[in-house]
């Protein structure tokens, strides 16, 4: 990024989120359009549901029920694959580990494998909780499976993902996908149109 | 309504929410544009929440902070007066009750009435909780207000609102505001784009 680029908008999400995997297909072309970069930051909402006191949303009574309706139909409207995985939710703490793991060295690699892992969750119908399911998408990305493993039970690398959502806590993000740019929060794959706007006409 | 009519748009909300405030200045006309009449059924969240697990939203950690900068954003995005009540949230018991004594005779009278309700709350911040405020409300729309006092204490008309309730949670009403067409449901102001679209194009 050159020293006068725009600020990056940093995309904050949970890979077991369906809304998260929506709106992973689209914000990298959305930023874009406004000369943006997009800083992805995967988070675990389970450290987010314990300050809100939230639930996972399938679960909960009613509002588990329109949310499977709203998916189809939020499918259906955008046009792409959706399937929940096999057992959902999932807790992705494996692949957000690989994620940062990747994102030392190589942020548009970490980038790929991120967008790997929501495929594999959400088109390929395959729950990526273990370590080995983890490391599974990476070494279909050519990176080595044996280290991937290590990497899952680094303890710096766990640092980071530790670090990761307890920014995100400290910083007000309150479920996923959740979107910052220039300090204005953005919540939820039906705000994407708000942040293009925001992104469009520098604010309202 | 004509035999031939299509079929209504059922808007369930609470009085109290701001997001169902936002949609009621809305919904009629993005009906109308599409030949819908809307019917109008104001509920208590705190009944759904008691089903759903759910807490206001306002006081939500983390989530009540977001939702303050999304409401004032959203405000200045629609162009319209929004102010908190003074008391939030309120519990609108007493003009849901009023509302449910002037449909029996008239729901255009009773929808003018809820919008009086809506506007008092988040143009005036005044919290239209108690029978008197509801009771005030009415009279301003010229109804009478001793007869509209005894309705918020009517056995009969506590039952009405008893079983909106109680009816709203039966077909999965898990917020507000929450829409229904032709058994397809839509919660949130921010669906109202799908409902529109639902609307335009007979659904996909």
């Amino acid at each position: 990024m050159s020293d006068d680029a725009k600020p990056p908008v940093e995309f904050y999400f949970d890979f077991s989120s369906p809304y998260a995997y929506f709106a992973s297909l689209r914000i990298d072309d959305v930023a874009k359009l406004y000369e943006r970069s997009v800083v992805w930051k995967p988070i675990m909402l389970g450290v987010v549901f314990k300050t809100t006191g939230a639930t996972p949303l399938l679960d909960q009574p009613l509002k588990g029920e329109y949310a499977k309706r709203d998916l189809a139909r939020t499918t259906r409207l955008l046009g792409v694959d959706f399937r929940l995985p096999s057992s959902f939710p999932f807790a992705a703490i494996a692949p957000s580990r690989l994620f940062y793991w990747l994102a030392q060295d190589d942020a548009a690699r970490a980038r790929a494998y991120a967008k790997a892992v929501f495929s594999t969750a959400f088109q390929e119908s395959v729950a990526v909780n273990s370590p080995d399911a983890a490391a599974d998408v990476a070494a279909k990305l050519g990176i080595d499976r044996g280290a991937a493993l290590a990497a899952c039970n680094d303890p710096e690398i766990k640092e980071k993902l530790r670090l990761a959502n307890e920014e995100a806590v400290a910083i007000g993000v309150c479920g996923a996908p959740y979107f910052i740019v220039e300090g204005e929060p953005f919540w939820g794959n039906d705000r994407l149109d708000h942040l293009e706007r925001w992104l469009a006409t520098g604010g309202w």
